[in-house]
């Protein structure tokens, strides 16, 4: 496997299933999209199925992603070099191809309403390591979500992710309130996720949970309890379980009827050290039927996430400027800590690496 | 005091008072600015005092300067930490901030309408050092200015400001006359200022000064003896003295009934090696209550003031693509090379080294 | 001959005619062109000659292409610092400038209705290097054409121009046909050019073709002989002669009457190692006097080389991602390969090299 081109110290995991699209975003024409470093094009070729190739035409370099589909191949539109779903030189006028060196072919699956990409050891590729999504399969969910290209290191993204204190500040007007920072969180990890939750009882519903009150038909102005549990998993995604129930009956384990609630969903995917690909969305189970409902709540939460992205390009930019500086680590960013170190072990995993625990401290000093 | 992020060969004094903004600019939210290569947030505190400080989060590097301002204290606006104004961590939600390092402070102070700042080493900032500035507090002076961005080193804005030859070239449809560039120049240096100055007798007043004549309730039409005396002080303003008397009047000495007299009042503020902040103006001693004059004042200066940018960027952009030419020395050029002199001294004296003069002169060699 | 600023690693030969500009761009003002990695200032001096120097004033370094023409000398915008066509100082105001050390001057032609420029050692510079343009003098051709600033090796247009099979997928819609790619191409190479040439026998004549067969009063739906016959010379330009006969009538030997033909020239000249001017036209034999029919070809040949701009310039950014990717290099790139060869013993042999043919192997692998 030809990995020439991949820096040392990556920062993130290679042999994993990443976001590339949302599955309706590739459709007749090839499209190009740089995932963990490598430039890549998605085309989909025989009976719809989409497969990605390094976008770098074997000829003369040109990108496959500025040519078409044809029989189910990729042509290049320079001078029309060929090339099928695996990447192989199928054809090219006056020439045999036998020869010809192929184009690298990622692993792709569609799945959950995504197309996934596997950008490190192909033969390592296995459908079964994508981790289940009940709610993008079951009629008890509905689900709407979009994307968000982010200039800044995709870790950035997880921290914030994994400490919602900043909705105080950052989301003020929407879904922060005064007593997100003031209740207490609790970080633990488990094998294969860690999870950062916080209960604030008793408090009023924030704009967005009275929208989704009045959405879950309960009344809006009552006192509710309220949570937040956020799940992160390899190799990158947050699950955000939140929600409301109205107050005294029972806060996350009320009854459907007492509540309204939902998982923020984001997938972090990452583009280069300092961009990533940020696909959001939100799975209720509230009014599954109402689509109008769906793009409200999509409308509201992408202004909401769109005040994350200032703040966190800046940051990294501020990051950029100092790149030795200690940053602190409080009980807040326990979860964005721990999320590192399980990016790390599985960073250190595929390099053959022991994953020791000093090794791993060391390295999250630095982050 | 930690200098960790300077570059060894900085090109500017930093134990001096720097102009960062007009007063009037920092207003109720935080600004940023970068100074001398520092990256700084300016707000107003408790009694409206302005601090600055470093904009990097002590908690996890986002911009403070993208917070608020509350009780006096500036509160980052991603997780809520607040720092007073001396850059202390005063607070923040669920946190005890004790042991929390600070952000490193700025020394500043609001005078003559601007806010000054030095950013270098805090406990020898010494109010006393600042130069009195009589036409920002005399009633029997008007000033009126405004701001640029540019991207040129500081100091090839200096050698423009201390050779106004280039205004028979550059402004030539406003203070430029064939005589500017015809008259001799001379310059001298004392301890504390570098002045050049040039006299044109019985000549005819460019626009600019034929306004000004009439602005003064003088005729615009007469033949004039006009003047221009730079003086170049530390770190790095070019105070103007320019004007006009109607001819045989004596001048320079000329009585105020008989004359049209300003500064062209400059300072010049790095912010990295190749751009800097230019804080322009006009006072001027005749009348002083007419606020329209004032703006057209103003405005013109802008104009002309405008025309350098356009040369200065682009004198830059050559020196960057040829940074070891050497440059002519003439006699014009005399104002700008003893005012990097005076600069290259300071610094040395700063850093401890002596300023000798074939260091000096090496030096100098290679502006 | 100061050559400092030269990079080792050329990729151009410098000791060569390079069009600058079309004749008719520089009228009265000064202009500003980087030719060979060296930014250079054109400017009409005494009797309209056109003279090129260093674009950067002996005094500052300000660019002269600020400046302004007086006398036939070109004046510094700055300080008046004034050189005169050879690049030596000629005045400045209150200045002797016997000392003064002249503005290097590159040699300069205006011919053919193009400004040429020697970049290289100006003794060598000779105007019977210079390749005679038949069709630039006679009465019997019309030409027309244009300008393009395009972000790509200059190699990679040598490459694209000397392998029209891009056509039948790049111009798709207007010279591109399907018989293009399926018709053998013949490369050949002599003394001082490399010519690929490509027939193709009865044909349907594309768009273009049809539109110039109505321009010769010819029928534009009979079936045609076509061909292209690419021309590469040093240092950087190809001529190709194109056109289509009515079927049966000789092909590229028919008679004027039955066939509409003419010369696509293109002067490639070489920005910086990834940017390069491009100067194309199409000269006829058809027609010679209908300016409107000039107009409507410049329009569309205009439209068509925009279409291989973002190709190309893709393309660079693959290379400049991946620079270490070895190419195919097939019987259709053998015109750009043997180019290439020729541009490389140019360049050995300006620099003293053995162009054995070893060296070129091993060079020309690596394209």
């Amino acid at each position: 496997m030809d990995l020439g081109d991949v820096p040392n110290d990556q920062t993130w995991p290679r042999n994993a299933w990443y976001v590339a699209f949302m599955a309706d975003e590739v459709v007749d024409r090839p499209l190009a999209r740089t995932i963990c470093g490598e430039r890549m094009v998605f085309f989909r070729g025989q009976n719809g199925e989409v497969s990605a190739l390094d976008d770098f035409c074997p000829h003369r370099g040109a990108p496959l992603s500025l040519g078409f589909v044809r029989d189910g191949a990729l042509v290049c539109g320079y001078h029309g070099l060929a090339v099928d779903c695996r990447g192989k030189v199928s054809g090219m006028p006056g020439q045999r191809v036998g020869g010809f060196p192929p184009a690298r072919r990622y692993p792709t699956m569609e799945r959950y309403g995504f197309i996934w990409v596997w950008p490190g050891n192909a033969e390592a590729a296995d459908a079964a390591l994508l981790r289940h999504l009940e709610w993008a399969e079951s009629p008890q969910w509905a689900y709407g979500g979009g994307y968000y290209h982010i200039d800044c290191d995709y870790r950035l993204m997880i921290d914030n992710l994994m400490d919602l204190t900043h909705e105080t500040y950052v989301h003020a007007n929407s879904i922060g309130q005064k007593e997100i920072d003031e209740a207490p969180v609790k970080t633990r990890a488990t094998e294969d996720e860690v999870v950062t939750s916080r209960f604030m009882d008793n408090v009023v519903a924030p704009p967005f949970w009275q929208m989704a009150l009045r959405g879950a038909g309960l009344p809006d102005q009552d006192r509710v309890d309220r949570w937040q549990i956020c799940r992160f998993g390899l190799p990158s995604h947050v699950m955000i379980e939140v929600g409301v129930a109205l107050q005294g009956h029972g806060g996350y384990d009320a009854d459907d009827t007492a509540k309204a609630s939902s998982i923020v969903v984001d997938f972090i995917t990452p583009e280069t050290e300092t961009s990533h690909h940020y696909f959001w969305g939100m799975a209720r189970r509230f009014a599954v039927d109402d689509a109008a409902l769906t793009d409200t709540i999509r409308e509201g939460q992408g202004k909401i996430f769109g005040e994350d992205l200032e703040m966190l390009e800046r940051q990294q930019a501020n990051l950029s400027r100092h790149p030795d500086r200690k940053l602190l680590k409080l009980n807040i960013d326990a979860g964005g800590v721990r999320s590192r170190m399980m990016i790390e072990r599985a960073i250190m995993a595929e390099s053959g690496s022991v994953a020791s625990s000093d090794r791993a401290g060391l390295d999250m000093a630095a982050i």
